[in-house]
């Protein structure tokens, strides 16, 4: 567990390197990112490799104890390169090159791009591989969908098509492209969403979606497989953007060895009541991919701005609040984006833990402090881990289905399953949000959020986790599709119906048209849809109170197996959530906290019996808490409880007796 | 009069269509329309037709009695035409290409497009000519302007341009082209409007606007013309869409047989108020483009969706409630859109009225009572008409002219339409909305929402009319131009200036500033324009009250002939058009209903001396209204009246026997 | 001092020429300006010219004593033109040309724009050096950038970077490209700002704008040059449009005779009570840029409309008050726009003095009215100019670099420097508003709102003006960057810390987020960014109430040789300025009035000892004013004062005793 920092040596004059790596050692700084967006330093002009400055740099900071990691800087494509071999870059639907400007300006299936960036790739590797301050690599950075129309796009789309469909007339019945004459007669009439209309078929839609994700993999691997050969004892990884995201994360990460996240929580006041609990879905997110510990490859140091106008500089001890709120999540490193804001370029206003001025201040001081208690806690928290008692099932396939079929207003799927996570995080359970095509065994309550496509394999391998006893909790629009983004020809939830033991007679879109169900022998609110239910087998356990389904069913709780399933048929407010999950966790043998302050988090990392609970007030208000007995804390050595009262932004870390607060 | 469904065999399984046939028979559906979309299956690869598949399907449709409508699938041209002869696409004003996404990818003065639209549609006619279970055409789906830029259009603009106007020095002139050098020497130099500014001149606009009508109408024609030839004994028709609408729906109707319309009420409980009303708009305005009835080719069926957020479920009732209005406003076939939800393809959330389970649902039943209703009405309406007692003139001329040059914040022609032919809806007085050029003669009341463009022919048809004893009532921006969109250069209401004894001293476009007017001593507020009027020979009826033309004539009549003529200088709230259309239909000795509840609908149709009166609750409540004594309800048989409690979306149809409700 | 009409023979029937004429000279109008867009009538094929129908119309007018200003027509290139050398149209950044459709379709580098903009200025001038009636000239019409990415604008922009930076490495030094790779290895990498992405190195773009700059100033030198060849007696002028621009006026204008403005103040009556007072800044403006007396080439003279929805007529009065307004703050000519309404073409409802109708109505006789006044009047205001007592800032760099890089949600640079301005208006106090690179050696008193961009050159004048005794003001966000918009790496306000003795030791960018100051024991809002203050030898003399920084210095007050800076640290509302102008005002010795009432304005024009006070309601209320005594108006020629009371629009204009009120 260390701390890190995102340093990029060529914006500064070689005077200032030694001053830098030298303040960086004090403060507890052992880990530098470098390089990522340095192609045309690296290679100043075609085949001309200088890395000599890189070099210097590396050796300056190694000698003050500081670890190296290199992105490469294939995210930056040089202006040489651009000029020279203009299929570099992407096409918009309009068949527009997108010029330089920033970043970003290349296609993933551009021949001079991926020949260009294997040479350098190359050359790095075999030139670090054995520099002892070399630890490992990232691979380009924060990698997207571009949605590129060249022609290079198009003949891989074509080929990737016939890969899955062997013939036209496969495709055409998997998408049903006989609505509207969308039949094909021959592989040379299928292109990539070209423009004209923004409503498409939605399967070839989502195909194509699915094809950008694997020329994204694809363009990583060719990076992989040169690092992999030429570093073998170097740890390969990728730093992630956030969510929700089209880029299918679950398999760009596969093949690395650890997942990195750029962690950035809004500062906004009017946010600060939502956006730690907006964090804490990103954390358990990264976390999920790969279902272990990650890093933070960039977070917050001051006020971002450039993109947009400035955003709020972060309150005193916002930026230690969610960096311990990160490890609380599983973060075992933490790298800072960045030392120093940027003098110059579009990102100028981004800023560092230290201004343009040089002059550290306020930021830095709270930094440093940071830095003494990780280095503090790091024993201690070494191989712990995170372990969620929920699974809570996500998919960039559903966020897409659900981009590019907006079903009604109002309805996110992304939002829906903040919601959801939310309602545990306040309820003070742990959960593991995961790919929904991940083992799911052990958990003994799972709640997938509109599984929109279903197919048949994933809703059997649910049914089989409920009949072993797990809760399973359904929502609206579950079951609609086939994997193909083709509706199913029989009742909702399709292919779960039978586990839900229920059917869906009707439905009514009502978006932003609030209405009411009683649970409980209490009301709330629900909007964007109302399922009007038929139980088969499943008993009702809401019901609505409004409109002309007055009465009609509205949620079902179905005995299946050992387990059970939930199916809400509506879309309720959190209030619901937080009533109904805390009673179905109770149900399910799960502890929960029951008046954890709104926006105090918990959460605990494990290592064997030996648990450590992480206590975080991420709001801009005193808040007072109950804890289960007298703590030390680990960071300021005090008793803390049973009434705890934390400041804003406070922290505490205590080591748990046994599994209760 | 009978009922229809759209249905695409080509969507589903051939084991279904017996099925579907014989439920359709069971319910009362004796019309399916088919094939509008299907050209890439009748014509898989050039050349190679394959009606084989549509001769199976009528085949089965008609051993159920049912009778078919072919739509010609010009609408979406398929992959292989579109990849073959790139001259279909359309292209923007930017030149790109529009590429294929979901259909009306074609240029309509394609040489491709025309050619190959001619040969499927000859091989349709020749096909489908003899075939008994085939009564009728429908030509392509919801022609609109395309406004395409390709050298096509480009080269017939400039034909159509010479035709009209000879010389380049009458298009100069016409237009008025010297403003700011617009001037040109040479008719290459006329180019359809391209990109690069959104500010053209109107006169230039306006004409391309017309040319592109004519477009429209010449593709439409060449089917027409093969249709008419081979097939005689066989209506044709066009299902047009909606209003306000660019294109001219009384050219493009012309040589049609009959008008088809598709009509989408909305479901939103927000426009529940006003959805009847412009639903009834609507209806009128589709009477009116040949006066006389004609069809709905399509009705909603279910909640809309994918181009858009799902709309909400049609409430209990509201299917049948806008079916019968249809009727009551002259509709004398119904087709509803469609028998099943589509399961793949862009439109897969347009729900029919089966959903995509195929377990027919409330909807369905609803849509069974109301096929019973029509079956057993149907003897008593066949041959019936609607005969409104007020004109209001619209004009597609007048909407494009005003679209180019948006007078005003809040003026639109078609919404200021829309409040006055809601207020006579709301006094129950029928109204015919005709083309401003049609024939006015026998209207004892003719409204004509601002003539903007005037010509001195159509003043002077009103005229005649006004001298014969009609009361014609005018709106600001009337007289402002001529037919070339240049404004005339005397005092406003130009050409009718002498008609209605009054000029415009001076105007304020007040826009959103609401101000008030006094008319029979009471205030109404106005908005959007305020013309200062000078009577010259007509007498002030109302007056500003504010601003600095406070005190001045906001309103007059002028005696003409045997009739009279009202100018209103200003646009004002509904409530002072309740108020004075009452006073002025009942000083034309038209009937009107005083009481008649916020949101029912009445209307008649006529036969000889026989007259059903339609009494029609458009709303999400329960309503109350008196009769004129009681009635024998012809859907239910029992007395109605005089006090008549209407439930949400009921329906009441009465033998009147004499000309009172 | 005389009044003037813009007029268009070319757009009405010669047989109406010599009645406008006559009335004309009977209202008192004594110039027009004529044929700024009217090339293809001057020229209508190429080298085909035709000054006949102008020198006829010049004839005409000049027999009623009316002079003439001609304009050069390359606002508006014909379509011949267009058609003939395509190179003439401007290219979007995605290459797409800007096809004619108003006027400005001509990119300023085009070879053949030039060639034959050159041609037709030279013909006209020497067409009509001679002619008697012809006094001066107007460069096009209201020049802007265009943005344009030709080949052309691309290689000129090359060429231009060259002369600045010599070698590609002290561009990729002074532009700071190393950052995200965007270094250049040579210069055929370096292209105009194309499309794909909104972001990009803003030193870069600031030098493209600059360059853009550069190549309208250059456009037009050629046609100077050969006015000046040709026409030595007469003047040149250009008429500007309005503010914010990022044109830079100061460079367009160096090498003009005169500055003209057009000049549309809103009459919409929400902004009744701002538009006096935006409008008095860009008067201030306008006479700012070459510190002299200015023109009106163009100003309202009915409701404008066309390219955006009809305006409110102008009230009565509002065409006379503000015509005043201009005199009073340095217009020495006025020209209205236009004398009658085009009866076609895209602006058809930019209204003149005279409508469609060509009937004169009530704006038509106020603007006789003011013909009157100003007949009156013009022996005494005749030389006479307008002396401002404080200077405040203005730079279009400082404009476009904030342009580019949006700071905080909410800050404006151009609304800022509005809010000082008007706060000075109110206070009765004159200003001078100058580029911030003049000398403003004299002034007591200089405000420089957000000097972003800090030359040291700059910061040295002003610490010179200071030390001579003049108080400055500074603001938040001064001193960031240098001229190459490149981050000053020292703390902020940079070059100017030491002269305002103190520096930023954090600042938190909050937007809307409103907050407090509290001084001199009141408290103000404060809104956009809050610098939290150092000290260092400065005085606090503000202090924030809110946040985590309640407490902090928020503005401090430094003695700096004879002088004092102030530094205020965050963006107050008006009422902070009204009370600490008046205080800094009063410290400095400068007259204030104390109890102007909202909305009226004054100003002063000065010949020697000889002052003409202006006095003018500027609002749609009558207001009550205290006079320093009684005067004679020199419009009404009655007694005034010392109890004044304005009627909505009133003017009144005295002679001063002494430099009271």
């Amino acid at each position: 567990m260390r701390m890190g920092v995102d340093y990029y040596p060529e914006h500064w004059d070689r005077s200032m390197w030694e001053e830098d790596a030298k303040l960086m050692q004090e403060t507890g700084v052992s880990l530098i990112r470098v390089a990522e967006f340095a192609w045309s330093r690296l290679e100043p002009t075609e085949g001309n490799y200088d890395f000599t400055w890189l070099d210097d740099a590396i050796d300056t900071f190694a000698t003050h104890g500081i670890h190296v990691v290199i992105g490469t800087p294939t995210c930056t494509p040089p202006n040489w390169l651009v000029n020279a071999y203009p299929d570099v870059l992407p096409q918009d639907e309009k068949l527009h090159p997108r010029y330089p400007g920033i970043r970003g300006h290349r296609c993933y299936n551009s021949p001079s791009m991926r020949h260009y960036s294997a040479l350098i790739v190359e050359r790095l590797a075999l030139h670090y591989a054995n520099n002892p301050a070399v630890i490992g690599w990232q691979t380009d950075n924060e990698f997207s969908l571009n949605e590129c129309n060249c022609e290079h796009c198009n003949s891989r789309f074509r080929m990737w098509l016939q890969d899955k469909y062997d013939s036209i007339e496969s495709i055409n019945a998997a998408w049903g492209t006989v609505v509207w004459s969308g039949e094909y007669s021959d592989w040379s009439q299928i292109t990539t969403p070209l423009g004209g209309t923004n409503h498409k078929n939605p399967s070839y839609v989502l195909d194509y979606k699915r094809f950008e994700t694997d020329s994204v993999v694809e363009f990583q691997q060719l990076q992989l497989n040169i690092l992999r050969k030429h570093c073998p004892n170097h740890f390969v990884t990728h730093n992630i953007w956030s969510y929700p995201m089209s880029l299918d994360y679950y398999k760009l990460c596969e093949n690395l060895d650890f997942v990195s996240l750029d962690y950035y929580p809004s500062t906004s006041p009017e946010k600060a009541e939502s956006s730690g609990y907006s964090g804490a879905l990103t954390l358990d997110l990264a976390r999920g991919i790969k279902r272990q510990n990650f890093w933070i490859m960039e977070t917050i140091s001051g006020p971002p701005g450039c993109w947009m106008p400035m955003w709020r500089t972060p309150h005193p001890g916002f930026i230690r609040a969610f960096a311990w709120q990160s490890i609380a999540r599983g973060a075992d490193t933490l790298v800072h984006f960045r030392w120093r804001s940027a003098p110059s370029g579009a990102e100028q206003f981004w800023h560092g833990l230290i201004d343009h001025s040089n002059v550290p201040g306020r930021r830095f001081e709270e930094y440093r402090g940071l830095c003494d208690e990780v280095r503090k806690l790091a024993p201690l928290l070494e191989g712990t881990e995170v372990q969620g008692e929920v699974a809570i099932l996500h998919s960039h396939d559903q966020y897409n289905a659900f981009q590019i079929q907006h079903q009604v207003e109002g309805m996110d799927y992304f939002d829906n399953l903040k919601t959801i996570h939310r309602a545990f995080t306040k309820l003070g359970i742990m959960t593991d949000v995961l790919n929904e095509t991940d083992d799911l065994s052990g958990y003994k309550l799972i709640v997938a959020p509109s599984l929109f496509l279903l197919d048949p394999e994933i809703a059997s391998r649910l049914e089989t986790c409920v009949k072993n006893g797990a809760t399973l909790v359904l929502m609206p629009r579950t079951g609609v599709k086939n994997q193909n983004n083709v509706c199913w020809t029989q009742p909702l939830p399709g292919p779960l119906s039978n586990a839900a033991g229920v059917t869906v007679a009707e439905y009514d879109p009502i978006g932003r048209d609030v209405h009411n169900i009683r649970w409980q022998n209490k009301a709330y609110s629900c909007s964007q849809w109302c399922d009007i239910l038929s139980p088969k087998g499943a008993e009702a356990v809401a019901w609505y109170e409004d409109d002309f389904f007055a009465g009609e069913t509205a949620a079902t709780v179905h005995k299946f197996g050992e387990g059970k399933v939930y199916y809400l048929g509506t879309v309720p407010e959190e209030a619901f959530y937080l009533d109904f999950l805390r009673d179905v966790a109770d149900n399910s043998g799960l502890h929960f906290i029951p008046d954890l302050p709104e926006g105090i988090q918990i959460s605990t990392r494990v290592k064997g019996s030996t648990r450590y609970l992480f206590l975080m007030n991420l709001t801009r208000k005193q808040q007072t808490m109950l804890l289960d007995g007298t703590f030390r804390s680990l960071l300021g050595s005090r008793e803390i409880g049973p009434t705890l009262t934390m400041a804003p932004y406070a922290v505490e870390i205590v080591e748990l007796p046994q599994k209760n607060v």
